[in-house]
C-alpha cells in the first residue's frame, strides 16, 4: 500500500510549478510592498519555523537585509507592543488557521509592520489578515507530516526574496521543480536509501546538521524524524553542534550532514562528515557532491541546483528517509501519535 | 570527590552579586549607547545563545524593542553586507575568544550597528572590539560546561535591559545572587533531586521545555544534559513542542517542564504537564510554585524571584542535576568528550 505521506512527496513537482507559475507574476507587489522596509521578521511555528529560517538566509545574503525569527509569545502570552516601523512581517502557516500566528500578524501590524502571509489556506484567516497574501499551490495535504506545503513555501519565500531585490537567476528557480521530481526517482534507485533506513531503525537517536541555506532543511529533517518517527533527532547548525553538542554523536548515534553541491558552506559539511567517521560514528551525507559522499558513511544525491534554491529540493531525500522509517518501525507515517493538522498552541 | 563543575555552581552567589556590583553603575553608559537604536540583534553560540535568548526576551517584553538572534555564518561564510543602521549588536562570549563572534561583531560594525559586547574574558579581543564592554566577574572558569560564566551573563544582559529602559525593580534583581545561594541548598536538601537523576540515568532521552523567558532555560538545561550527559535532550518552546515532537515524549522520555513561580507562561507550563502525566509519561517541574509541583511527576523548587529576573537562579537545579547525573553515568562532569573551553567553529 502507498502510504498518503508518500503519494504528497511525489506531488511536490507538480505543486511546486503551480506555485511558481501563480506567485512569479506577484515580484513586483513583494517589491512594492516591501520597498520602505529595512528589514524582515518572520512568524511562524513547526515546519513552518524551518521554511522561515531557509527564508531569513536566503533574503540576508541575496537581498541585503536583515531578517530574523519573532518570538511570538511577546504577542500572545506577554501581549506587549513593540516598535516595529520599517518592519516587513511575514507570517507563514500551512493551513492559514493557527490563531498564534494569525493573532501575531495582527499585533506586528498593530506596531507598525507591514504584513504579508504565506499560506495554503486561501482564504484563510491569515490570508485575510495580510497585506499581501502569497497564497502556495500545494493542494490537499492529508497526511500529517507536512511536505509539500513546507518545499512550496520555500517556493513563495523565493519569491519574495526576488521582490525584495535578490540578485539570482530565477530560471534556478524555474528548474527546482523538475529536480524534486528527478530526485525522488534518484533516491529511490539508491541503495543507500534502504540501507540508512535500516541502520536508523536500530539507533535511539541521530544528529542532522546542515549551516547557512542548508540549515533549515536539517531542521526540517530532524522534525520529521520526530514526529513520524519518534526518533530522538535534533536539527543543529554545524557551529552548535561543534559548540557542545558533538558529544552526543557516537557509535549508536549517527550524523546526518546536508548541503547543496556548491557554495560557500560546504568545505566545513566535509570537515564535519570527515570529523564524525574520524571518531568511529556513522556520518550520511545528503547532497554536498562527491565532496561530502567520499568523507561520508553513506550517501544520497542532492539536488543539482545553487545554494540559494538547493533547500526546495534537498529535503526530498529525507521525506523519504522519513516515510519508510516510519513504516520499518511499525509507524503509520500518514497519522503519528500525539499531532493533529492544524496545530493551536495556547490553552 | 567534589567536582570543579560543583564547587562553580556554588561560586554563582558570589560571582552575581560582584557582576552585579561591577555592572549595575553602567546602566547611564549602556543607555548613551543605545539611544539612538531602535533593536537589539544578539550575536552567540551555545550556551551563550541560550543567554541571549533571555536577553531577546527581557528586552522585548519590558523595554520596547525589537531583539533577535542573528544568523554569525551571513558574516563569516557568506560574508555579507547588510544594513544595520540602528541596531545594538550584541555579542556574547564567556571567552571573549571566539573568532567567529569577534568576526561577527566587527562585522555588524562595518554595517552600521553599534556594539556591545558581554563577556567574562576582560582585555579579550571580544571586549576590546566593541565601544561598551560589560565585562562578568565570574573568575576563572575550568569546568568545561558552562555554569557561571552563563547566569553571570544573564547577570549582565539584566543590565543592558535597564539600560534601554526595562521598566522593572532593581531590587529583585538585587536579590539574585542570595536566591541563587538558598536553591542550590534547596535542591540538594530535596528528596526528588536523587530521584530524578537515578530516572534520568535510565532514560535515552528527555525534552526540556519552557517558554517565554524561561525558554532560555529549558535551551540551556538541555545543551548541559548533550554535553556532561550524553542524553539526547531537546530543549523547546511549548509552543514547538506541541507543534510536533510532543510525539517524542513516552515512557522513556520524560518532559522537563521549567517555569517561573508566576507570570504569564505557567499556566501553559501546567498544563503542558498535565498533558505528558495523562499519556502516560513523566513530566518533571523546576519551579512553577505549587501549580506545576501539583501537576508534575516530581518536582523541585525554584527561586522566589519574579519572573523577568527568575532564570539567573532557574537553572540551578537543571545545573546541579547535570552534574550529579554525569557523575551517576561513570562521565566526569568537568571534561566530557568532544568539548574544549574555547570553541571555534569555522575550519
Amino acid at each position: 500500500m502507498t502510504t498518503r505521506m508518500r503519494t504528497e512527496i511525489g506531488e511536490q513537482g507538480t505543486a511546486l510549478r503551480e506555485t511558481l507559475d501563480a506567485l512569479l507574476p506577484r515580484v513586483a507587489e513583494v517589491g512594492i510592498l516591501g520597498r520602505e522596509t529595512r528589514q524582515v521578521l518572520f512568524i511562524a511555528r513547526g515546519s513552518s519555523d524551518n521554511a522561515a529560517v531557509y527564508g531569513s538566509y536566503l533574503i540576508q545574503t541575496q537581498a541585503g537585509r536583515l531578517a530574523t525569527l519573532a518570538s511570538p509569545s511577546i504577542a500572545t502570552t506577554y501581549k506587549k507592543k513593540i516598535d516595529l516601523s520599517g518592519v516587513l512581517a511575514v507570517a507563514i502557516s500551512q493551513s492559514g488557521k493557527t490563531e498564534e500566528i494569525v493573532e501575531t500578524l495582527d499585533w506586528a501590524a498593530d506596531c507598525g509592520a507591514r504584513t504579508v502571509a504565506v499560506t495554503n489556506g486561501e482564504g484563510s484567516p491569515l490570508a485575510e489578515a495580510a497585506q499581501l497574501a502569497l497564497v502556495t499551490r500545494a493542494g490537499d495535504e492529508l497526511a500529517v507530516p507536512a511536505t509539500k506545503t513546507y518545499t512550496t513555501q520555500l517556493a513563495a519565500l523565493a519569491v519574495l526574496g526576488i521582490g525584495l531585490g535578490a540578485e539570482v537567476d530565477i530560471a534556478d528557480l524555474r528548474r527546482a521543480p523538475d529536480e524534486v521530481d528527478r530526485l525522488i526517482a534518484a533516491t529511490e534507485a539508491a541503495d543507500a536509501l534502504p540501507e540508512i533506513v535500516e541502520e536508523l531503525a536500530g539507533v535511539p537517536g541521530a544528529v542532522v546538521s546542515g549551516r547557512g541555506m542548508a540549515y533549515g532543511t536539517a531542521l526540517e529533517f530532524a522534525i520529521k524524524l520526530k514526529e513520524a518517527c519518534y526518533l530522538h533527532a535534533m536539527g543543529l547548525s554545524y557551529a552548535d553542534l561543534l559548540h557542545g553538542p558533538i558529544a552526543v554523536v557516537d557509535d549508536d548515534t549517527p550524523a546526518i550532514v546536508v548541503a547543496a553541491d556548491s557554495g560557500p558552506t560546504l568545505p566545513a559539511a566535509v570537515a564535519l562528515a570527515e570529523r564524525v567517521t574520524a571518531a568511529g560514528a556513522k556520518a550520511y551525507g545528503i547532497g554536498g557532491g562527491r565532496m561530502l559522499a567520499g568523507a561520508s558513511t553513506r550517501a544520497l544525491p542532492g539536488p543539482d541546483l545553487p545554494e540559494w534554491v538547493a533547500p526546495l529540493a534537498l529535503i526530498v531525500p529525507g521525506q523519504l528517509i522519513t516515510e519508510r522509517l516510519a513504516r520499518r518501525l511499525g509507524i503509520d507515517p500518514d497519522m503519528p501519535r500525539g499531532l493533529g493538522k492544524v496545530t493551536q498552541t495556547d490553552s
